[in-house]
């Protein structure tokens, strides 16, 4: 909360100490329905029972409406609340939004809300719900304007302004005909600049972007961001429109994709917030333990190589330096392949691999080079110099190329490339950079000691 | 490209070939911009040369306004064109996209392009390109629609029909008073829905929320984000309104700060594609070789321990075991300590704390526990497994800290805490995970072997 934001909670918790409800009214209807949103996460459960008598059901929908709360945690304080109450609430709020609730609370509630609602909404929001997780019917909303093709640009507006009330986004208007098909789009702005006695059809534009119901929300997402929209209509299989998604609802897709690609990146969920320290550890074990069981498969080797390490103890100073470089190549061509894969849709891949194929060689080369002289020069042994920096190379190559085509085999097998976290293979090439530098080692040392 | 637009681009070129003005235009002008942009990059120069001659300014203007093309490249198609076509479709542009183009390209072409524009255009992009970058400013648009508070509903709409063509969104209409100064906000739904001879000031709304032309673009992307707004206005000092930031200019900024994060965590730019492998090779190299000089410090640490190693050479076998984990788990810290930092402005840094060492004494018992087993049942030597087993407690332990502490200290010193990268604090864990290891190792060997 902004320092305005606390003062204002300050004389909010006043007024409701005093049951002062015209203050209250007066401080808190003046704030945007986000601001609300904030303050009222703010109140205690005596609190909030006042305030359900203070704001009308109508006025506490704008707090619901606009909150950036959890929608399971939204949907806990309808319990506290008359049946009347929750019933106009609910019916008052955006369509997504109820169900965005719906979806994170016990079945058994939701039955219960969903009778609760006129007839015709609950029929909406029992279809909204059917829709599976991360689909355009997940996130669509049904409160849009639609007009008939054949109507004038008059009749139109009066439309218009009768629906602007209950509608999400009035920057569009949609545009059916007879069968109910979506035909056409038309903005406010085409309605206020032609005049009055103009056909629907004559001024709208023909050419309407829509997508499937079932689409991925991601698929959306980049679209409404490469098209620059305000709102996208969403149709069914017969072309009729059902619902809209609007920008504000594609912002928080965008959002939380991003924070997915993000987690998976550093092997753990960043977003899940919690204060309890063995939970917070609960989420980071699992990836942990299993990458664990990686690092095991490591130490078997080396202790394969046991006999050449007593011999050779040397060897032992270079283990972490090859490893750990060759992780870091691994991760960065990891994370490039994964972010190219998820925005261009139609990338060569062989041209994809044989770049990272090429990069691997020089990147390795190089580091290789600088190693075999930083160990030549320090331990005044170009042997020792020539076989850390070889296998330097070779482990950066093959960690560089595992990096993309990781991601790669993986989008081919319909998983999600960003699931291939960093430490996953950073773990993966501490295996193979292993095995690299102890068989290079072995074969060095019976060429020049023996 | 999807499959449609490609069909698409084969017609155009026969178009283009056959000199087949009217029907490119048909084709073309039938399309979304952004659409159309990604037809014209397809175009080579003599194909461009003819489209010059085949739209007008104008209809061009609307492939540069949609394009999510680098604006510098966009920059390099105006020195085909006339200098008379230029000066029509830039001030077609809505100016935000104008000043994108001509930061990215040389000051003198800046220079001559602007001498092109009408001189009250011209001297607004000059104000605009000055802006820093990442500023409101800088992202920011002039097209907006603005009334004065006395006027009536009738009059403003009036306004808002002229303005309509040029203003790049017409859902927020602002109003200020005699002194110019920002005092309330209308919607298109305010106007349509009030009768024509209430005043402006009456229906407005006062609480307008602006920002600072000088301030942050992540932190303008947080709020639009969580005000749901479709443009947010823009004051200078004295309160005046001096432009707009649409959504979709926000978007942006949101896709841009997270790759933005995402690139910092894998420590390479993962957005900024070559396809020259030299040039990919030299971006990551910076970052390999830095960190390769952290790996040497362990290598030469490691090298300090060699009696110890020589004599019990079973230690090095799980160098990379610990290494590897305290990495992963430094990490999955360091990323959460991020978003963390990121998301939340009012976070308590003490309670942040002293959750991730309640979290890394957990992680680490647990972890360290299993090693234990592991290594006792493995060697069939358990004090060799409470030797790992302790020093990977204590690494995991050291690293997820460090993980955490990182961020905070870098965001206390007024640096991006996201810059800190995944591979930079698994090579620190490398270095102080080596340091615990060996020292416990000796420490354990003393008491019990001696």
């Amino acid at each position: 909360m902004t320092e305005g934001l606390e003062q204002l909670n300050n004389q909010l918790t006043t007024a409701l100490n005093k049951r002062n409800r015209k203050n209250f009214r007066k401080l808190f209807l003046g704030l945007h329905g986000y601001e609300q949103s904030q303050l009222f996460a703010e109140f205690d459960f005596a609190q909030r029972k006042l305030i359900y008598t203070f704001l009308s059901p109508e006025e506490l929908a704008n707090v619901f409406d606009d909150t950036e709360e959890d929608p399971g945690e939204m949907g806990k304080y309808l319990d506290e609340m008359s049946d009347a109450y929750v019933s106009r609430l609910l019916s008052e709020m955006y369509m997504d939004n109820v169900v965005d609730i719906f979806t994170d609370i016990r079945p058994i509630k939701r039955k219960k809300y969903i009778g609760l609602l006129p007839s015709d909404e609950a029929d909406q929001v029992r279809e909204l719900i059917h829709y599976e997780d991360e689909t355009a019917g997940s996130i669509m909303t049904t409160e849009f304007i639609k007009v008939d093709k054949n109507q004038t640009v008059d009749t139109a507006m009066q439309h218009v302004k009768q629906e602007a009330q209950e509608a999400e986004v009035i920057a569009y208007i949609y545009v059916t005909d007879e069968a109910n098909k979506l035909v056409g789009v038309l903005s406010v702005r085409d309605l206020i600049t032609h005049s009055d006695d103009e056909k629907v059809a004559d001024v709208m534009a023909t050419r309407v972007l829509a997508v499937d119901v079932n689409e991925d929300q991601e698929a959306i997402a980049e679209q409404v961001r490469d098209y620059n929209f305000v709102a996208i209509p969403v149709v069914d299989a017969s072309e009729e429109i059902v619902g809209i998604i609007t920008v504000d609802d594609i912002i928080d897709v965008i959002d939380e994709e991003s924070a997915e690609d993000y987690s998976h990146l550093a092997g753990v969920d960043t977003e899940t917030i919690s204060r309890n320290p063995f939970q917070t550890a609960l989420k980071r074990l699992p990836w942990l333990i299993t990458l664990l069981f990686l690092g095991m498969l490591t130490a078997t080797l080396i202790n394969h190589f046991e006999g050449l390490l007593s011999q050779v103890s040397v060897l032992a100073i270079f283990i972490s330096l090859i490893t750990g470089t060759a992780g870091n190549a691994g991760t960065q061509s990891l994370a490039v392949a994964v972010r190219r894969l998820a925005t261009n849709n139609h990338l060569k891949i062989a041209r994809l691999i044989l770049n990272e194929i090429a990069t691997g060689i020089i990147i390795g080369v190089i580091t290789g080079v600088c190693v075999f002289i930083m160990v030549g020069v320090w331990k005044q042994n170009f042997l020792l110099g020539a076989v850390v920096g070889t296998a330097m190379a070779s482990a950066i190559f093959v960690a560089n190329l595992a990096g993309s085509l990781i991601p790669i085999g993986m989008e081919k097998l319909g998983v999600d490339p960003a699931v291939a976290s960093g430490p996953f293979i950073s773990t993966l090439s501490d295996l193979t950079s292993v095995l690299i530098y102890f068989n290079i080692a072995q074969y060095f040392l019976q060429l020049f000691i023996k």
